[in-house]
């Protein structure tokens, strides 16, 4: 791609680093900007940058936070002896979203995975065996994505704590609510057979 | 979607402006920021606001550009008596890219839409018609779109200079280099077979 101009091809290759953003994405964009007044990108400029300066990861849980303990964690009603172990900040949001959990978090950073050459000493999984070693928390529920590189993040974990008292889950995985059985994957289907529950637990939960 | 930290929702906002960008897109093109080192953001909003304040349109054709007039309307080697009639600037970088076009450009910023609100008055045509009035033209080429909005576009201008002498065209339509004839759609091949041109005509063409 060829630009006539160096600051939009400057902008554009700026753009273009985002991850699933081509160069012809990247030029939309900036076409879009261009079409509005000056002052929606001195908009989106300041936010972008005043967030990337002061945003802060809370120094308990590594969530995403505007102060140094994020509002979940300096939560007085909520239960501090459960943390859920979780890969990055949008799956602390899903969770919150479901209004069904009232534990504290651990935000890892990501998973292990060789291949992107991310090790354990990449993510915070150091800090969550100390909070475990404290003996001050009693179950420790995994809630990364059932891929290879999740499943080896909760094997690693659960190996190194394995010796600690504490209750080790991991969150059912099964047919989504409202799903057809004929159109499952044959493995959640399998998992949703073999972990099956109580009927009576299941009028419980909702 | 609920943020815990509002310097995350106020970018997410920002960024979900964007055509075709969602609120979920607009959270992992944020936590890309995040992940990487507070320069690469800096650089990404430096090149975006200076891209935004500096940039000009060219004053003759409208074309983007990093100076008052651009370089295609500078350049003496190039037809001024030959326009070529497009959307926007990256419809002159795909016909420049081709090597085929020594004529000159005038960048419209849009089509005429009235669903979308936009009217001739919105674009740039009256100084099209103005260049075309001054008598220094010679031939007005659209390559416009072919879709209702780039029809009526074509066609408004067409009233407006029909009774100046010049001569009107429109690209050529038809099946692309390459393509099996079998899966063209049908108002593409007649096309193709109504618009056909000399077959000594195609040897020189590339």
């Amino acid at each position: 791609m060829e630009f006539s101009s160096k600051l939009i091809e400057k902008a554009v290759d700026e753009m273009a680093q985002f991850p699933g953003v081509g160069k012809r994405t990247a030029l939309r964009l900036i076409l879009h900007l261009l079409k509005q007044p000056k002052e929606h990108t001195t908009s989106l400029v300041t936010a972008l940058q005043k967030m990337r300066e002061e945003i802060k990861f809370c120094a308990s849980c590594y969530n995403i936070s505007d102060t140094d303990v994020c509002e979940i964690c300096v939560n007085a009603s909520r239960d501090k002896t459960l943390i859920c172990v979780v890969e990055d900040i949008r799956d602390v949001m899903a969770i919150e979203n479901t209004g069904q959990y009232r534990g504290m978090y651990h935000v890892l950073g990501g998973k292990i995975s060789p291949i992107e050459g991310i090790g354990p000493d990449d993510l915070t999984i150091e800090s969550l065996i100390d909070k475990v070693q404290t003996g001050a928390v009693k179950e420790l529920v995994f809630a990364l994505s059932s891929t290879i590189e999740g499943d080896t993040t909760n094997f690693y974990i659960f190996r190194r704590i394995e010796n600690c008292k504490i209750k080790i889950t991991t969150i059912a995985r099964g047919i989504a609510v409202g799903d057809e059985l004929e159109y499952a994957d044959e493995i959640t289907l399998g998992r949703s057979i073999l972990h099956r529950i109580p009927f009576e637990s299941s009028l419980k939960s909702t």
